[in-house]
């Protein structure tokens, strides 16, 4: 039986979609046991009426509540009895306890994964992977994301290495071709950590870097993974999704706007769910934190059941991978400078 | 009458881009007069059989030809013959030679601007400001999306400046709405330099700033100049650009896919092409270069007749609009540590 804790608060839909999210899990998974943290009253009546397997279902009592002002540092100091603090020690302490998935605070995530939980021996600096579809049909994990705003060259190539065996491992994708975010293609672009990473990246032999990729090529289906400080990471990823959300928008406010177009739409009506269904981020779990001693994935703020069932698959798979103890071994074979 | 000069090699479509977009400019108004730099013999055969006004067009000499594995540096020290360095050396030395505007190599441009031609007083780093359209038709400059990718604090309020007098004044925007490219909304997100940046932006009377922006609100219409280094302004900029040629091929793909949803798309197609012009760069001029002595415009190296053409009526409105000298009257307001 894998253990998981669900963080049933911090996210636009708490505590109902974490719940639903984790009763469907439950239902498609028997080897699944969830702990869900949180306020034990509203959790009690969330609950009530539903149907699922008591035996695999627990609360974790947690009756803090965290602001939406307050800072991580301070979450991580003050709020230990917070649904997300108390799912984070729990997970810490108790050997059974496989993994955790939160919706809430990004920022107080990483500080609690750095301060309370701790990281996998090696490496220096967990980081985020979130995955996007590309329009080939496949996949693209982005790492980091935003756990790091500054790196060194040796932060850059630990999430080279973490980002290759996760999708390797969790996704089934043979050798994943790794590409390094930078402003063109030739190996002397960018700063200085650009240009480093690139000669570490060559040197690196359990990674299959293909060069440096222009973030117009993202969604090519040409990489697999794609290495970058957390904060243009952040930008490639969010401006990705942006664009597509407002791009869909218009598309719609268009065709709304003449019976002409909107009676084409209605003979595309099944593309047009399928294109939204490809371009809905809830369908593709959530971001993970490579690196920490045990399995976190973070789901958006907006994640309705479907997202959060979808994490805690996630995180059921980046465990029973084993994926922990293979970052561990991979980055244990290089010198760790900072 | 205002001199502008025309590098006619170096982009995809050379010479008969740059010299379709000038003679086209030329026709439309009748205040330019342009020198298009390059191989005599080419250009005189590509003008061959064309009408144009003669008196009011001249080619400038210039036989060397830029490699595209050649270095920056390489090319403004060796390259003096070349149509760019010619063309820009020409800028710096005739009064009455009002601006450039050059399809090729962004490095060589770059570092040309800044070895050969110099900048406008008080300005410590020049810095791309392309503009794109958002979702409610108005439009948005990016600055910088590409000169400098590691900046300061004090770089960045000089952007949002430059970049605030050329919204006004090219595009008559009144008081545009500035935003700092960060990983979130708050005041204390992203590293020290966007901490310390988003204090001294409050403390700019000459600039309107309002706060933070996450990536994926670019288009949404609610800010006029994104203020960004050199590195995440490229990946904002080409990632927008990136996302939503992948969108729209993948609808082409669809559609094409079945004779059901291209009936649907002939009922749609005033749509689809006032869509694809909307999405199409090539209408929205090109990159221009802020805080050089004299204008600069980059155009995509895929910039066809067209894009040439707006670049040539940018770079004539930002000499009229007499740019240059507000942008040094605002920043000698400013105390200029670097």
């Amino acid at each position: 039986m894998t253990k998981i804790i669900v963080d049933c608060f911090g996210g636009d839909h708490s505590p109902q979609a974490p719940v639903q999210g984790a009763l469907d899990a439950l239902a498609q998974n028997p080897d699944l046991y969830i702990l869900l943290s949180g306020d034990r009253a509203l959790l009690e009546k969330e609950l009530e009426g539903k149907n699922y397997d008591a035996s695999r279902l627990e609360i974790l009592h947690a009756p803090e509540v965290i602001g939406c002002e307050e800072k991580p540092t301070d979450v991580v100091r003050l709020k230990r009895n917070s649904s997300m603090m108390k799912a984070m020690i729990l997970l810490r302490d108790s050997d059974d306890v496989a993994a955790m998935v939160s919706t809430g605070s990004t920022g107080a995530l990483v500080t609690g994964a750095l301060v309370r939980l701790g990281r996998i021996p090696g490496v220096i600096r967990p980081a985020f992977c979130p995955i996007l579809p590309t329009m080939d049909g496949g996949l693209v994990g982005i790492c980091d994301s935003g756990a790091n705003v500054e790196v060194t060259p040796a932060h850059l190539r630990q999430f080279a290495i973490m980002a290759s065996l996760y999708l390797e491992n969790v996704y089934g994708v043979k050798q994943p071709r790794v590409a390094l975010l930078n402003v063109g293609k030739e190996p002397e672009k960018g700063d200085e950590i650009r240009q480093e990473t690139y000669q570490l990246l060559c040197q690196t032999p359990c990674v299959h870097f293909v060069g440096n990729m222009e973030s117009r090529d993202l969604l090519s289906g040409r990489y697999d993974v794609v290495v970058a400080d957390g904060f243009s990471g952040n930008v490639l990823v969010k401006t990705t999704e942006g664009t597509a959300l407002e791009l869909l928008k218009k598309l719609k406010k268009e065709i709304y706007g003449s019976p002409l177009y909107k009676l084409g739409a209605l003979l595309q009506k099944p593309m047009f769910k399928q294109l939204k269904e490809f371009m809905n981020y809830q369908n593709y779990g959530g971001s993970v934190l490579l690196g920490t001693s045990k399995v976190i994935v973070k789901g958006h703020g907006s994640s309705k059941a479907v997202a959060v069932q979808k994490c805690i698959e996630q995180a059921y798979r980046m465990h029973i991978s084993h994926l922990s103890s293979q970052i561990e071994t991979e980055i244990a074979k290089y010198e760790h400078y900072v």
